[in-house]
């Protein structure tokens, strides 16, 4: 039997062997009822020890290849198809993730100041919590989330939001995403469709669109989205709606659009998703009041860490109506079992000891600096031809340009001269026409001096 | 106005009067256009700083619920339709998650070792990564995952399991359950069906069932799926199967049926997704090849680290054809954007400094022993009335007992006893019949103690 060792190899012995011998035998070289050569001639063949041949033998008879018999030695099993294996198509060609060089200024929304990520307090939590929970926690946890995290969760939200809600109802997932994404199964039903706000965040769309929905744009302007539009349609399994901070233009919903909001809920019978995704980052007046406490039973709210802390570790949570418990539970269970619990119970105590809030306390001001500033320059060198909206709250703004209409040319070319901008437009469903001119500028996780530096860019391009 | 402020609460004053004055809003009892008292005279008549009273009203007005016109002071809003908030349904009669209080000796299967999981060094571990990666670290990373851990596992399965792949093919996943479920989705057509092992592990079952799939069982016996079976279905998604290990009855695919499994896929134009859940613990002969490396074209490789390390870490991946990777990362974009990223560069160096082949190392020798102590005692309490399968590999097996049938009253007088044991009939989809004498008894999880009080309890219920 040719059989080539590389003593020089990583590989172990014994594993060359049993490759070869496998290779032989699914080439037809080997045929079937072939007798093998007993292990100690091949072993002394090969200069290998017998064990390493016998080790060899034992793996090809546990996967069928041989077959051994009491007296008759080794030989090859019986019906084997001759097979040609296929090699894996060569991707070496294929470059590896493509590391796209950043040298430009990213006004890209939604993204906080990861540089303040509080690395060493999470760091060293997470290790003091690793070290000391029980060789339980190290188990499944519930579809719904660690315990400890909903029941901080439901204390936070009462008093940095007034909501009052038990932890029986907080269900841990892995991000605004997967919420919404969960929602969207188990609502589904094949003829019903979902109402959304128009301009909506893109990524969230497609997640409603993929579980199989049909969705119906409502425009949203300065307020939100336009109550006034829903009456026509019914057959609704769910309204996607970001009140206190419309995603991207920024609208605040008054409490009339509020309540239509609500009565059209429960004359159609869905589910309002109330996506409450930035209002801890509130500059002017407190917190603006969420959906959900004017009905619980029509509102699913979710929250997100993604923005108060990072978005890497996957964090958020969603508060159901009771009547859905049941059936979201096992939707999350098999769709991923539960989210990563180790976290959950390091959240759980940031949230207790007061590091959470004093982070949002500390970025809010950080924020506050930024925003500010970023409005500075505008004026500064845009003077009267710009309008704000959506300044109140959050990470971003929109700004429009009266006389600029933001083609993908000229999105191109404020790329190649160093400053990425995201055009309204690109979020707008219908009327894309009527936003133009407006772009989103996302400040949070810029330094002063990029802010400067990309708006007075903008300012030299956009007055060329 | 009729507004009560409660000095000693922890909720803020400002909020109090908000709360008060939007409910007389929302009540009716302040009507449209109704002119509200100037916030020097409320503070005066509460006894509250006029700033607290600003606070509440600025709230209010940016909320929709008062408005302010210069000149005419503060006036409640128009179109507030008089509401009556509905409370969320009482919820304090429900329970709190049940914590069943486990006094009995739970053989359930699938379970590591939780108390050997290596908590101080993937505390160091996290804590030292978590110290010093750069901020970008912390924002979103690819939906396929983070490139070190890709890397790493690339090169790990190529030492373990002799598999080539590139870290581009290696997907990401919050487990062996996320896989599945995404896999599910992609490959779902109205009128395909997937092939699935009979018994099976029923939560993958359901996973599976779960995205509207109808499933067809194909026998396993002790080599696994019996391929002869799969001739007459056409139109198939794809096959599921766990070949290195049948989960749960534990037999080895052999090659003529590999090969087969392969031919079907080829000419049926289907997947076949193999759930390599724990051939990292064998305990007999070498680690049995992969499916994969047959048709890494076909073949859909699920790897996971909860058997490895601990559930709770929700750590898996997928090796995907090439020709799925496209249609892949946008179905985990939109249902989580990316498995939690701290934890995967945590694994990532954890791999590549040598600490979890140690752990598995480790983890074998003990896991030997529990078996070898598990089989011993079956030996010493049932002589000859019991067969053992699936003990070559893994962290349970299956256990025959010729005379006994587990019936529901039986399983539930073991438990009443002390033992928790899981009959092999609750897995089977069809041919329940035919496995009525046998149970799966998991052991890496339970002490050396805990296995003999066990097996000497059942002897003593199944005697009497």
């Amino acid at each position: 039997m040719w059989i080539t060792i590389d003593k020089t190899s990583h590989i172990a012995l014994s594993r060359q062997v049993y490759s070869q011998i496998k290779e032989l035998i699914l080439s037809g070289s080997l045929a079937a009822n072939e007798k093998l050569p007993s292990t100690r001639s091949l072993s002394k063949e090969l200069s290998l020890s017998r064990n390493t041949i016998l080790e060899s033998y034992d793996q090809l008879i546990a996967e069928g290849y041989l077959e051994s018999k009491p007296g008759s030695g080794t030989t090859v099993a019986n019906g084997i198809i001759k097979y040609k294996s296929t090699p894996s198509v060569n991707i070496s060609s294929l470059a590896p993730t493509p590391v796209i060089k950043k040298d430009y200024i990213d006004f890209r929304s939604g993204l906080p100041a990861l540089d303040l990520f509080p690395q060493k307090k999470w760091a060293k939590l997470y290790s003091d919590i690793c070290n000391t929970i029980p060789a339980s926690a190290f188990d499944y946890c519930s579809p719904s989330g660690v315990w400890e995290l909903r029941n901080s969760i439901s204390k936070y939200l009462f008093r940095t939001r007034g909501i009052q809600c038990r932890p029986e109802q907080i269900m841990i997932v892995s991000g605004t995403t997967q919420g919404l994404f969960l929602i969207s199964k188990i609502l589904y039903k094949s003829d019903h469709k979902v109402l959304v706000e128009d301009p909506i965040h893109v990524g969230l769309l497609n997640t409603i669109s993929s579980m199989g929905y049909d969705f119906v744009p409502i425009k949203a302007d300065d307020k939100g989205m336009n109550t006034d539009l829903l009456k026509p349609y019914t057959n609704i399994s769910f309204i996607y709606t970001t009140p206190s901070h419309q995603y991207p233009l920024g609208g605040i919903l008054p409490i009339q659009r509020r309540l239509s909001l609500i009565q059209y809920a429960c004359d159609n019978n869905c589910y309002i998703v109330e996506d409450d995704y930035d209002s801890e980052f509130r500059y002017e007046g407190a917190p603006v009041s969420s959906l959900y406490e004017l009905n619980p039973n029509k509102v699913i709210y979710i929250g997100s860490f993604s923005k108060l802390l990072s978005p890497a570790i996957r964090l958020g949570f969603m508060l159901l109506p009771n009547e859905l418990l049941d059936t979201y539970k096992p939707s999350k269970m098999y769709s991923d079992v539960h989210t990563e619990a180790i976290s959950q119970y390091v959240l759980a105590e940031f949230i207790n000891n007061g590091s959470l809030e004093k982070h949002i306390w500390k970025m809010k001001k950080i924020y506050a600096i930024r925003r500010n500033h970023l409005i500075k320059e505008l004026n500064q060198y845009f003077r009267n031809e710009f309008q704000i909206k959506g300044q109140a709250t959050g990470l971003h703004i929109v700004v429009a340009f009266k006389n600029i209409t933001f083609t993908q040319s000229l999105v191109q070319q404020l790329l190649e001269q160093g400053i990425k901008i995201y055009p309204v437009e690109h979020y707008c469903i219908q009327n894309k026409e009527e936003h133009i001119h407006e772009i989103i500028l996302g400040y949070a996780h810029l330094s002063l001096d990029q802010i400067s530096t990309g708006i007075e860019l903008l300012s030299k391009i956009l007055h060329q």
